[in-house]
């Protein structure tokens, strides 16, 4: 498999199936900080992200949020004093899609500073 | 009691006592569109924001953000696509103070274009 790092979303349409249950932890290999949760019946990949402040956290946020915009693919974001909880899913598809496992890599990348 | 918009947040130093249960109806007729949530034993003032993209959200993020350090009282902040979450409470004192009824009148004061 190639890295997901190099990889970019693709227009996901709803009707595609999510990532098979059989692949999960193989793309979860690359991104092992991520957790598998489910929520609402909603498997999604969740990481905290720890900052100093809250001024350092909102500036990641923001990091995601450029991110996002570039790709056209959107997580949900929780900021609080000193941790952003990045959440990534597919809402077309309810579930995951190999673009969420993108997207987390892409995440990782972000400097944490 | 004096308009909450008007107040300043008080330093909390923890020990001080919760909004007493009577007096939450009074405070949240200032903020209405606030509800009071209950999550891990904790109540909090919630609201959600509509916007129209991710964008939107985003800056409204950060004005909530801009708010929140020049009060020195921080929220929860949930960005998602067309919506921001936001969620005031006072871990000190794990529950809520007048200082999170007097931000959530002031978050109601920022322009959701």
């Amino acid at each position: 498999m190639p890295s997901l790092i190099e990889m970019r979303c693709v227009p996901c349409r709803g009707g595609e199936p999510t990532v098979a249950d059989g692949e999960i932890p193989e793309l979860n290999l690359q991104v092992p900080e991520w957790k598998i949760v489910e929520i609402d019946h909603i498997k999604r990949l969740e990481r905290v992200f720890k900052f100093k402040n809250f001024a350092e956290a909102l500036k990641f946020t923001n990091q995601v949020g450029e991110l996002a915009e570039a790709e056209g693919h959107h997580p949900a974001i929780l900021t609080e004093w000193g941790r952003v909880t990045v959440t990534w899913w597919t809402h077309k598809i309810k579930g995951l899609h190999r673009n969420d496992f993108i997207m987390a890599a892409k995440t990782d990348k972000i400097p944490q500073q």
